[in-house]
């Protein structure tokens, strides 16, 4: 019997390198082919560099992606991951190669390019085995050095893209008792702080600019004017009303 | 000029040592101090064992917290969440340690007794520092065996506890471009998944149940007759609705 390919998709954390778990390190050696997503062929990406600083000597295939935002971005990365499912493919079958790992940013499942070449890798050859190591998100690390409840029991916890309506956002915030994590929304932040502001939301809610990289800083969101690069994390507690019963302060149509 | 104490609250992981991270580790490796919450003091907590998997010769002071469920509760853990960081300075300051960990299951500040710790610590002793470092989350560990897309691009995922009322479930589960996650909801399975089958979200759910651990098992969600374990998670991917429109497939005033 013909062992079958194992594809693993490896988050690596939202930058620092200490942020790897054991089980992506481990998983990174035991490979076959390392692949990881660039946006230029001659360049690493930086997943790349995240693990080439705990693993220098590893080899990393460099899978070219299409990074383009916004509508037009979908459909293109879209063919970006079904370009770079059939580049990987290619590649372990021409070598034998059965045990494939592909590194991404963050989490393999969220917000990334994994789970979307995951359909398109188990489409293109049934026998594979498709798993995923889970890595640390961006909004985690820019807790770090500001520690705080951000959910406790009946709380909940919404995460948004930048990409969200600013309206979504608006209504992410209009429960006291939700946190809301908005990722990716560095050119929006001008929209961002208003609609907190009106939300009430606004005090309390830091945002974490390049987290993982030597620039990354965290900073009050209210102290920001104009926009910040796009790798921006905005997160904003829920509001907690001290001796207050949390249910009686808000409209529960709302979600 | 005496040097003050840091407290690092270190998240774990759900349960697999090898989610552990790097900083995770060297910070347990560093601490003068290692404390570890623990219903019962004679027995080891999940995080205490979690880390003796890796660090087997780590001395660990257990901290015992009460973990009563539901609005009474809360303020007997606010009253532990005190109670151990009055415990923890004690110690600390009578053996003049510096570095103190405390190490908790998944992320410390995501549902987690760390953040609320924080505040008290603060207030006992203002000159302290605190920082914490991420765990991944029991959510992406349910996904490691069944990666997908959780969320991408303007999708959002909203994390809801158990203790949330079902017409909450009811309401994030009623737009199609969100992922829900439910924590803890294991005694609450046939309402979490009339709910699910309610709003068109039960096929493609899954739960997993005391992810991390021997007897961990990821399964559909529309396969489960009554309850499971308090330690269930619940992933509902959100529905993607090929070649159409997104935003056109529901009623946006819905958040």
């Amino acid at each position: 019997m013909t062992q079958s390919i194992t594809i693993t998709g490896i988050g690596v954390g939202p930058g620092d390198p200490s942020l790897l778990t054991l089980a992506a390190i481990r998983a990174i050696e035991e490979a076959d082919l390392i692949a990881a997503p660039t946006s230029k062929e001659d360049s690493a990406g930086r997943a790349e560099s995240v693990v080439k600083a705990i693993l220098p000597d590893i080899e990393v295939t460099r899978i070219l992606f299409d990074m383009t935002q916004g509508p037009q971005g979908i459909s293109l990365r879209e063919q970006s991951a079904k370009e770079a499912s059939r580049q990987i493919l290619a590649i372990a079958n021409s070598n034998s190669f059965k045990k494939v790992a592909f590194i991404t940013l963050g989490d393999p499942n969220i917000y990334s390019t994994f789970g979307l070449m995951a359909k398109y890798l188990k489409a293109m050859d049934p026998a594979l085995s498709i798993r995923s190591i889970p890595g640390v998100m961006a909004f985690q690390a820019v807790l770090s050095g500001h520690p705080m409840e951000l959910t406790d029991e009946d709380d909940s916890l919404i995460l948004l893209s930048g990409l969200a309506d600013i309206k979504d956002i608006d209504l992410a915030a209009q429960r006291p008792d939700r946190a809301v994590v908005i990722y990716k929304g560095g050119s929006k932040i001008p929209e961002i702080k208003a609609s907190l502001y009106r939300s009430g939301r606004l005090e309390g809610a830091i945002v974490g600019v390049e987290v993982g990289t030597a620039t990354s800083r965290v900073l009050p969101l209210s102290e920001i004017d104009g926009p910040l690069p796009y790798l921006s994390t905005v997160v904003v507690p829920p509001l907690h009303h001290k001796g207050a019963d949390k249910k009686s302060s808000w409209n529960n149509k709302l979600d």
